[in-house]
């Protein structure tokens, strides 16, 4: 029976289990990324498994989120990271060097290898053919300090694009295509590999605009095939040495498919308050807009800046809307101006941010209130764009042009602009200046701590008998936007838990934290796809420091399923959907530990309500033993002490 | 009698009074500008004197300070400025046009007009031979409400220019000799005009510069004459049609006189954290240092960018150090892009950050913990980058450049690289698409206001008898940064002065605003140059709506002494120096009204240690009734009614 691209991966990198869909597998990572908003706890992590040196090919911590610098604590966090990569052997890319993502795809990323990142877009790295996942910092720190990474083997499921997009209509589309079809829900399990005819007219750009929003489906990762425009990629970045071809086996088998002929996708947005709240551009035109921000490891490539430029050259933008754009990397950057497009841009009207993740992560250029930003950036979360008022629609670079030109929603295709035709320059600049290399005398470098950046918390093992109340009910798709806020105001405290846990479900129920205190923890329970959106551990950790014994939900997204595992909070699913009607907040809850067994059904008790709820508990191989060790560091602290 | 060139453009302006030293005199406004820190206030302001359009020649509002926009508050207020502008009759600068005072100086100023600003470096036209001065915001409304500007006749000083700069010697080593020689009270009630055979060998940017960080001496204004080289510059930006002439008379008078040989300065820098703690740059050399900062009103001209980048042109910045570049202007930065130095820098590693203050008002690019950081701005003020344990060294673009290339405090003449001789390019490249001229039917605009935008407090008029407690006393030099800090975290509040009020003596006594408030307001004592620093009206308009009724102080600063006096807090001058040490915090204070004529001295009693205190009221004027009538808004209803 042949293999798909994710099946010959993991094959190639397996050490633990076999491909069997639903179980566990264990596989060799050989790369892997952090950035600084997730970064300092997993170096925390790292430095608490007591490993000196990275084990794996590469690995690079990136300095791309908190570029704000309002206090000394975002600057301490990047002064840390670089004595951490120095002493630990990572390569760090400096503040300015730009997002991670695109810089791993420029610089480091290989068809065929593994890439582990704390970092839910991570994926990106997709549109090379390698197979990169995203993950919490504690399974990136393991993974560096050469463990394999657990996962469960995903659904493979096969996306068939045929035909060729129109002009005007661009990756984005698909991917919004994809989610509008599946929802933000729907890739969970599963990875979508990217094949058919269509693939041939996507550049390596525009494949990574599809794995990297890919995210945004719950999808574990995404992919596409490693083939001559890959190839060509990886030579006009001067790394054609890194090139293997890779395909699907013409009988690869599938478990689902899903067919698009990109020649029938028009331009489309997503609508506030979810990236699968998708319909076409032309039911919203007319739409007032405030403020085009032009971004993120979605869409800032050298591709899009041209694209972008082509459109708003000569023209001015309209006087009702604030327009920024941040480049994705340094080399786009450097590219896009020796080829005038910057020039054009900042003519035109355009603050030019810099190269960093900014507005997308809420880190400045927030819309005003009421505003209606449009943006092509991944997420359109309630609050992430710096307060709850502001309304994002995610677009394709297109169609945020055309709104900046006109000061409406509009649809590229109806204004009067020759469509622009992109071609990957043979010969990109290429300057590694910006990255420096791991010390060739780690014992020797002293690490700098600034006073904000805390030691992990200690974490108790999880008693027999979870006893408390309920502290928050929440519904559908809560994101870990709603559980562990980002922006300007709370990433600067991401190294420091006690701090940060004062804000957990802030934007819901800004009681929680003093709720949760007071009452030494409880359960938290949630509908649908709990946790969706970012990798960010601390919407694990910080609610763990509280005294968060459990989760009980309708359903998990996959990362923030494996952070409450390695946090040591215990998830725990509805045996019927219904049952989540049977309980409210304040209830008081009681489960006995004794009672599980790996994905059997188990009895939660409502004490309030004196009611019985049959619960699952989605855990699977030694995922169990770590919930009740507290977290993983502590189960490997013991496993290693037994052994 | 010959006159000077302040003599000539006052003389020119004249409304009422004369020209006799230390007597007020009332001038007429030609131009006036805000910005975004300190221009909503003023625009409220501007509304509560209900004149319908402005009166000057020209009036202008910027965007430059509160670029970050973490939530909904700068964007606000930015639209609040758009919508103001357009019905009030100001020409609007978009963000990402560029600093207030850089493209004031580019766009509009003019050799002997006179511009009233509500920034404290409006003084930077001063290096066109226009009268540039700070003031407060109310000031500026008042003044586009077609009312004069009152000040004190300023004493002249003749700073007098001979020899030539030495390589890597500029203008900013000009302002720290002048800041080293007379301290950061030294220009109070004066203002210097620079003249002499040196004159000639100093671009207008670099005049500016001069000009511009003038205001750290306490200047009323600092000036340079007009002659071809103002020409060149107006020629240069398309406006060689506004150019006058203008010199001193050759018999011109002048109170005091400064003697700088140009060819004998060396680089210097100001050590924190004082502008006048000026040193030669040997003296603090090999001082580690964290992070570069480029950029302000100062420091970021297309001749300043263009010397750092031929500095760094091949180089790579120190991988100890950050670095980060605020180009002056859209203009500038369009400019110096189009001689590639921006591809330079980028390539060198620095980080293109927006043209806008920035850093230099502690937006952004904050040190890390303890950081050393070098900067070509103008105030390394206590905390003002951001946090306490900042120490910000004020250098030229050389010296600055010179650490990001050794990773410490380094004299440039030491580092085998040329020297950089700027040409000012005779055609720049002029593009006024970023301005928005005013609405053509300003009764058909609807101003929107955020939330946070809130109306002006009203103030009771003062009662005949002063009587509470001193709520804290401080020394000498008390900065506005001190009083009302700026800053990422509280610029945002500028609109509201309830909220901003809670933060009133942060950083010296994070208590102050709840004591003020539960003891109902009081007095403070200060020591000598209270309330230097920037223009912003808030350092008295908080206080005030805290209940402080009177500041008892060694001398004033003269922007602040203004502030006090429109929002109605009566300023008290000790007659005998050493009385400072006769008064506590929480000692009971009474002063009674009455006793005041203008000028004389007065008695001040303290109760709690049974003495009495002779003070001067340093009012003059009709200003002792504008404090009486409880500030200048109440006075003018109260004298338009009675008329």
């Amino acid at each position: 029976m042949g293999l798909t691209l994710t099946e010959k991966i993991i094959k190639n990198h397996l050490i633990k289990g076999n491909m069997t869909k639903g179980a566990s597998v264990a596989i060799k990572i050989d790369q892997t990324l952090i950035q600084d908003a997730t970064g300092t706890m997993a170096m925390l992590e790292l430095e608490a498994t007591g490993v000196r040196c990275v084990k794996t090919e590469l690995s690079v911590a990136y300095v791309d989120h908190n570029m704000i610098q309002e206090d000394f604590k975002n600057p301490d966090d990047h002064r840390f990271l670089q004595d951490m990569a120095a002493k630990y052997g990572l390569v760090f890319s400096r503040p300015g060097n730009g997002i991670c993502h695109h810089v791993h795809l420029e610089r480091f990323a290989v068809p065929g290898k593994t890439l582990l990142g704390s970092d839910s877009h991570t994926p990106t790295a997709g549109g090379i053919g390698m197979l990169a996942i995203g993950a919490g910092g504690l399974d990136v720190a393991l993974a560096m300090a050469g463990m394999p990474f657990t996962l469960i083997m995903p659904k493979i499921v096969k996306v068939h694009l045929t035909g060729k997009l129109s002009p005007f209509v661009s990756a984005k589309d698909v991917i919004l295509e994809v989610l509008r079809r599946i929802s933000v829900k729907g890739g969970v399990g599963k990875v979508l590999e990217y094949c058919g005819p269509g693939v041939k007219s996507l550049s390596v750009s525009e494949r990574a605009t599809i794995t990297n929003m890919g995210a945004e489906t719950g999808a574990t990762t995404s992919i596409f095939q490693s083939d001559d425009i890959t190839r060509e990629w990886l030579r006009a970045q001067g790394r054609e040495r890194y090139w293997v071809p890779l395909y699907p086996d013409d009988d690869a088998v599938y478990d689902e498919e899903i067919d698009i002929d990109l020649s029938l996708l028009e331009p489309m947005v997503a609508k506030p308050f979810l990236p699968d709240n998708v319909v076409p551009v032309k039911e919203v035109a007319g739409t007032r807009v405030d403020q085009v921000m032009f971004g993120s490891c979605t869409n800032s490539s050298l591709r899009d800046i041209l694209t972008i430029a082509h459109m708003l050259k000569g023209r001015r933008i309209h006087p009702n809307v604030d327009v920024g754009l941040s480049p994705g990397s340094r080399q786009i950057l450097l590219q896009a101006g020796a080829e005038g497009a910057i020039e054009d841009l900042i003519a035109a009207g355009v603050r030019i941010l810099e190269a960093s993740c900014g507005a997308c992560v809420g880190m400045g250029f927030a819309p005003p209130t009421d505003g209606v930003s449009v943006r092509t950036i991944n997420r359109n979360f309630y609050g992430r764009c710096g307060h709850a008022s502001g309304k994002v629609y995610l677009a394709s670079p297109e169609v945020a042009a055309a709104a900046c030109i006109t000061g409406v929603i509009t649809d590229p295709r109806g204004i009067c602009i020759e469509p622009y035709h992109f071609e990957m320059p043979s010969n990109l600049i290429i300057d590694e200046g910006m990255f420096i290399a791991p010390s060739p005398e780690p014992e020797r470098v002293t690490v700098r701590r600034g006073p904000n950046i805390k030691p992990l918390p200690e974490m108790e093992p999880m008693s027999n008998k979870l006893d408390g109340q309920v502290l928050i009910k929440v519904g559908d798709d809560i994101t870990t936007d709603h559980i562990m806020p980002a922006g300007a105001k709370f990433l600067p405290l991401r190294s420091n838990i006690p701090v940060i846990a004062e804000h957990v479900f802030e934007v819901v129920d800004p009681d929680f934290s003093k709720r949760a205190k007071e009452l030494k923890g409880g359960f938290i329970v949630a509908g649908m796809n709990y946790g969706q959106g970012s990798s960010r551990e601390h919407a694990a950790l910080a609610p763990r420091y509280l005294g968060v014994k459990a989760v009980i939900a309708k359903s998990f997204a996959r990362i923030h399923l494996a952070n409450l595992v390695n946090f040591g909070i215990l998830p725990l699913i509805f045996a019927n959907i219904d049952d989540y009607e049977k309980i409210d907040r304040d209830d008081r809850l009681v489960f006995d530990i004794g009672q599980l067994n790996v994905e059997s059904q188990a009895v939660l008790r409502n004490l309030t309500k004196n009611m019985e709820i049959p619960v699952i508990c989605p855990l699977c191989g030694d995922d169990l033993d770590v919930v009740k060790a507290g977290g993983k560091l502590n189960w490997i602290k013991l496993i290693t002490s037994t052994n």
